[in-house]
């Protein structure tokens, strides 16, 4: 079975508590062999990420979006850094949503969204994403319930659209215990060179950990579309988090069956041009 | 002496046929400990970088500007490969400059370069630049010679303001020879995996070889300021080539000397309330 099919979460109704934030499903190793493997895939992904990345000329160009969510300390930096940082930075586009400006704040909360998807040919990576608009947004009302419903059907036409225009969509939900995060909130209070990643609001939303759970659950059960599926990566085991999402990427990017761009031009009549060319021999 | 120093053009007149493009200069060494030696500067990088990068929120914090210019093929898109593709991507900001749009052509020379220069605690990388408006834009004559002329004056009090703002730039010319381009033009040629970089435009342009180079030699000499040197980076051997751009980026994250943000927050304090915190058990 693929990673992809092992991941995808069933349609329906979603419990939260049926995943295992500390599983390794699919991937049945330990840390080291893990990262082993994660630092195996680095080639092959590059490989494919090229392949889409040479098709951004092309009129039938894909692109592919990354979505990354998650709770405080769930990982979205550490994907980036290992897992996204395996790929030629040059075809990838990471956003790092943070709380709207007040011009974002004046649209709709899909206009800032829509100006940060992948061109052709590119990987856009989602720190953070449309989906704090329906999660942090429902936990503290800071928008009616009404308008946080009429968001879950505007996220899927929203998807569906991008999908329609060749985007191929993975978004991963990175699934951490509470007792993990505390963890790794107390490693950030211990190092000075993490202080800059602590902020005490996290500790203030670690206490409505129960409404984030919800509000998860209702998210991923509402906008779990055959067009745009959600996958629940377990991620309290970093390599485990790291190596998911890279084989999550590869599988997505093979299953393009992207080949190399025919050439637009004459490749025998070229050879000839540079034949005739004395600039070399004048001034190499 | 530091490589900085090493490839830092001296003020004055520029003549380019003094830079061997085939040199290895600062890094004697062959291919094999040239690349185990970008490898193992990997980590420091990533480790400077983080440090920049965590100081995004400091009214004081840093920014540095990688400007990548060289003729077609001359590895721009390597070195963001296998030189930027070295640190954390959360922090690098890529922009690759093509022909300008008409809304570009629109405005200024520089308005499109203001819109990416990078932000406090970022990486930004220039591939290709304001100086294509006095380099192609010169050699077709886009632009009248009164024009270009008005253009090194406005890049220099340009540049002048964002290192007054705390950016710091490090511009590198990537000198290759004719015969290396001619090489390289045919690899291209002769691997249909690359046909995708293959553009018969870049054969006319080589015709314009030796305007190209004078182009380079005035617009290096009028814009090879004290705030923003240029580094002449030999590029006919591509190990090199991406060491040496490592190392001049490694050495100028150094330079700044970094140290980690000091906590905004009451350390002791909120390790106290973490302590206190039961989410944990509850849920864990």
């Amino acid at each position: 079975m693929s990673l992809l099919d092992e991941l995808r979460i069933p349609r329906g109704p979603v419990d939260l508590s049926a995943y295992s934030p500390g599983g390794t499903p699919g991937l049945d190793m330990g840390k080291k062999r893990g990262k082993r493997r994660l630092d195996a895939l680095g080639p092959a992904l590059v490989k494919l990420q090229t392949k889409l990345f040479a098709q951004r000329a092309q009129p039938d160009g894909r692109r592919v979006l990354l979505v990354l969510q998650g709770m405080d300390t769930s990982g979205k930096g550490g994907v980036l850094k290992h897992t996204v940082g395996l790929v030629d930075p040059v075809g990838v586009r990471i956003t790092s949503f943070k709380a709207p400006t007040d011009e974002e704040r004046a649209h709709d909360f899909l206009w800032r969204i829509e100006k940060a998807v992948p061109a052709r040919g590119y990987l856009g990576v989602f720190d953070r994403s449309h989906y704090e608009d329906v999660l942090i947004a429902r936990v503290h009302s800071f928008a009616p319930p009404e308008e946080i419903e009429r968001r879950y059907g505007a996220i899927n036409d929203f998807e569906q659209r991008l999908v329609d225009e060749g985007t191929v969509i993975v978004k991963c939900m990175l699934h951490i215990s509470p007792a993990e995060q505390m963890k790794r909130l107390l490693a950030r209070l211990d190092d000075p060179a993490k202080h800059w990643k602590y902020n005490p609001g996290d500790v203030d939303e670690r206490q409505q950990w129960a409404a984030y759970t919800e509000a998860y659950e209702v998210a991923l059960e509402r906008t779990n579309t055959e067009a745009a599926p959600w996958y629940v990566v377990p991620s309290d085991k970093k390599w485990y988090r790291n190596l998911a999402i890279a084989k999550l990427l590869h599988e997505t990017l093979k299953s393009l069956d992207l080949g190399w761009p025919a050439a637009d031009f004459d490749v025998a009549a070229e050879r000839k041009r540079l034949a005739a060319d004395t600039i070399g021999e004048r001034e190499g």
